[in-house]
């Protein structure tokens, strides 16, 4: 295990009397021991605890060929694991459990009195995990430059009559072609009203003349997500969807201006927001500002509103503020990320965000 | 929502004396609602009470626009869904839990008191999703006939010199060709070492003379996944490959024949161990024979040593013996997917099962 990232840990256990825990989240395994296992429904449990007695209970269908530096408890397909598990816990103390454990492996361990209470223990590793060291930050930095550059290379096919889930296909074939590991999340290329939907599923549509397309599209490169968006116009941009842009860009660059360490994740949030309200669309940007972003495209640490939380050095995090106005058929979202610096903020993506009209060929 | 299938749920939980239940898995709310919601780390819970009192807990980034037959509750990313949630559930009688609700939800209605105690409910779901009904079956043939047509397209290519990602990306694109939505789960084009590793992650191997080839592949077509298994070998066969290949074979035909109604899940497993046990390969078959396949390649209803359940008509699910000796090199898994009929079962897959020596032009 990562020594370092490992003792941030149990000093915030310990800070917060949370004396062991469990970490099931392979993302959050990884990020310890540097090691990938994915169980799939199979249980996989870090146990951590403040007296050093951590071990990892592993499925016997997941060998290990290295040292992954925590002892290794194997349990197989006819066992009950969890109740292998609850045999060295403390049963007499608070158990700090991962956000993401399925149910089924909770309310079996409630069962065996694996704990004296059961407490969301994944703050703990979601602080930690949200401030990059200089290693981390470095990746995050190689993967937004390769999405500068599938970004570049994607527009010029937008105009080209591919269906929204043809330019998918495209954007998969450009990470692949940069050395990506794959797509840090479903990539959304979507037209007009499409575009108008922040949670739109790419379909077969197509673009037409004059139709806006929102395209938010990110990898992972050495397991470090991107996450970018633009929105760009086909053939011609209106008066209107022009006005729409602008505001939207000026909420991003007030978004970015906000981000520097002492303001709070909402501080960042309110620069987008109220610019918005203020130029009366307000009723039209209909979610969150960002997220924080590293190993896994959403991460713990939300821009949003009603997130306090003081910005620190290290954080990672996207600004993407939008609009959406289904009635007229136009979206816009701009999207970059951002690292906390002393001073302020690194912008991670350097793709232009001046207007760009695509010629249409469709 | 579906009537019928929402009425053997409620029957059900009468019978086991949970009077509510909470359901919150993407996949069993598209079975019952007909309608995927991809919620991410947001709050999805389709509420069920015996009294007829159902909601759907929905953020508003999801508007939904047909009618899915519940009364939807909606909440936004600044409201704790929880709680809205907690709201209207009867706080002194048991509830029901779905078994992949993340701890973080749990844990915070455990919190509001929400419920007398709390029960893994899924068995509920998952017992009246392991029978299909007569739709289903077919969704199930027709996606499995698609399987077979991939893999008689993909076994020429093994022999040409590709890595294994190199396959598998010819393994996704063959799907798609087909039709496919995407792939049931990531597929195994493993060679040689790779093929004895039964978890093996696809990597940059390429196959040499000699070789078995593991060919573990499935994709989703209308939403239901198949799942198949072949080992070929390039070039030749030698006498142990082939003394291997033809104990799972035999393994793979008498845990076909155990799968009828009446006999328990546990017996297709016995019939498959025992034979290779009795071969004296008992310590090389490591994992279980099988396991429940539908709208999801893995689902409840393992066929495994330990499952005594009854096999019931309309059931369906993986035979898949293997025999994996790491230090030969020799992995060898035949599996097909079968239908419990009332006096057997229908194997979904046509694709032969005799040795296939692939020309090796690597």
């Amino acid at each position: 295990m990562d020594t370092n990232k490992v003792s941030r840990i149990l000093k915030s256990m310990e800070e917060k009397g949370i004396p062991q825990m469990i970490i099931s989240d392979p993302v959050a395994i990884f990020y310890l021991t540097g090691k990938w296992i994915a169980p799939g429904e199979r249980l996989l449990a870090l146990y951590l605890n403040v007296n050093g007695n951590h071990k990892l209970v592993i499925n016997e269908l997941f060998p290990q060929e290295k040292d992954l530096g925590v002892e290794l408890v194997w349990y197989n397909d006819i066992q009950d694991g969890v109740e292998i598990l609850s045999q060295f816990v403390e049963k007499d103390k608070p158990m700090g459990i991962d956000k993401t454990w399925p149910a089924r492996f909770l309310i079996r361990l409630q069962e065996l009195g694996g704990g004296s209470k059961f407490i969301n223990g994944s703050p703990i590793v979601d602080y930690v995990r949200m401030i990059k060291d200089e290693g981390e930050k470095e990746l995050m930095r190689i993967s937004s430059k390769i999405n500068d550059k599938v970004m570049e290379e994607l527009i010029p096919w937008v105009g080209k009559g591919m269906t929204e889930k043809e330019l998918e296909a495209k954007v998969r074939e450009l990470y692949a072609a940069h050395g990506c590991e794959g797509l840090s999340f479903d990539p959304i290329t979507a037209f007009a009203k499409n575009a108008a939907d922040p949670h739109h599923v790419t379909d077969d549509s197509k673009g037409k003349y004059g139709d806006c397309v929102v395209l938010d599209i990110g990898g992972f490169k050495d397991n470090y997500a991107s996450d970018m968006t633009r929105t760009v116009f086909l053939g011609e941009v209106s008066e209107r969807q022009k006005e729409i842009y602008n505001i939207v860009l000026e909420a991003n660059l007030r978004g970015i201006a906000a981000a520097k360490p002492g303001n709070r994740m909402c501080d960042v949030d309110l620069a987008c927001r109220n610019y918005i309200e203020e130029k009366g669309y307000g009723q039209y940007f209909t979610h969150r500002t960002g997220h924080s972003v590293g190993l896994e495209d959403h991460e713990f640490g939300d821009v949003s509103s009603v997130n306090e939380d003081i910005i620190q050095v290290g954080q990672c995090f996207s600004v993407e503020p939008g609009i959406y106005i289904a009635e007229e058929g136009i979206g816009v979202r701009i999207e970059d990320l951002v690292i906390i610096t002393e001073d302020g903020c690194e912008v991670l993506n350097d793709f232009t965000k001046d207007i760009i009209v695509v010629p249409f060929e469709g």
